[in-house]
């Protein structure tokens, strides 16, 4: 049995909480968060607002914004335990040098009020010690998550391309809605072509899987678009990632 | 029985006549192709060659590169029938006016080898005449497609939204792609990451689901992500989209 206590209660601690809530071989002791957690599923027994109580155990998760890491993991009561941190830009020598410093990062989209199942997620770990790195696949295994074990260089480079892959193919769906709601179209009906580019890289890399007149050199429409779209910051990014698209 | 003929054989058209053939209420008659088809699992006597060989029907769709539409409609010989293309960028004033000229467009991205389903596709639709209308609806209904009437600017609006949110969206992708090689890592990692962004739409507007460092307005892993792109066109991409995202 592994335990576990979480220190923050944010929106990647939730999600990872109730996970490790029902994953066997577990045990989610504590959950730390500074002010206390209202409208919550969780039993409100786990939670302590104070560092100086949490109980001893195997693994620290510390899953808060990057700025409180050190802060929080220094008054961390005890040395015996792994302390890893969730962060995907973060090196491992943000945790003190006291402890079995380690990473665990899932790589994912968190959002509030929609709680991530970590079955089959990446995970990718950390850690200065065999026998921590040992530790951090049987937490990762009961999570039924896939657990892969790089470096640094490879953390910082996941999440760069999670920027990209998430964040902005998100905000291209903004700007879809913002062109969708402009003339009275309701953003649904984008819905099954999002889906379908989505999955469509499971079986063609994204290279082969592009369509539309940027891969095509349709200049005629690539014009008409570029006339059809008013704002400068619209005209802009299409412009640029039709040039990228074309570049190759 | 709506008996509807297909110009064209490229990648919408292979899926359009997949689902046509499967239909109940259609009958695709003919399937023209200038060249000869290989390696389809269409029956061959779909096929015809020469425009002369088509026989008289209610709807011909015309589902060709938007340079062709005018030269093959023009030899169409019969023109009592419902003349209808599928682009999504262009009027209906590219089909000659002795047709009931209409429009059938199918939001989606059509690869190569990969049918697209057409059960809940949005397909917007436009006509000349409430005749040409009502036919048209029936066949989308046939095709258990989700049919939406729409103008002309609307549909062109809906052309440059779709490039936003899939030619683009699949372009980051693309991107983070590069930066996994680069890495050595296997782009499978994102497929997570990737499908959840796509579906939390469903639940959240593009907007609240926004996540990273971005709209956190977190300048210290911006400028960490920044300097760890050592490609310029990837560097201007992220520089321009997180102040989009900035932006709001």
């Amino acid at each position: 049995m592994i335990r576990v206590s979480v220190i923050g209660f944010g929106k990647v601690s939730r999600s990872l909480c109730a996970a490790l809530l029902t994953a066997d071989g577990v045990q989610l002791v504590q959950i730390f968060n500074r002010s206390k957690v209202k409208n919550t599923d969780f039993n409100a027994d786990l939670f302590v607002h104070n560092l100086n109580e949490l109980q001893e155990v195997d693994v620290v998760l510390i899953s808060v914004p990057d700025r409180f890491i050190l802060e929080l993991a220094n008054q961390i009561p005890f040395e015996s335990a792994i302390v890893a941190h969730t962060a995907g830009s973060l090196g491992i020598e943000v945790i003190p040098e006291k402890f079995n410093r380690a990473v665990f990062y899932p790589l994912q989209t968190f959002s509030e009020n929609k709680r991530v199942d970590f079955t089959n997620l990446p995970v990718f770990i950390e850690a200065e010690k065999e026998t921590s790195l040992k530790i951090l696949k049987e937490l990762a295994d009961s999570l039924h998550s896939k657990v892969i074990q790089v470096d640094a260089d490879q953390r910082k480079a996941l999440h760069v391309a999670a920027v990209f892959a998430c964040n902005f193919s998100n905000h291209m769906y903004k700007l879809a809605n913002d062109i969708c709601e402009k003339h009275q179209l309701p953003f649904e009906v984008l819905l099954p072509l999002i889906e379908e580019t989505a999955q469509k890289i499971k079986y063609l890399s994204p290279e082969n899987a592009q369509t539309g007149p940027a891969i095509r050199h349709d200049e005629t429409t690539i014009n008409k678009h570029l006339a059809f779209l008013e704002e400068e910051d619209k005209k802009h990014i299409y412009s640029l990632l039709t040039q990228s698209i074309q570049n190759g």
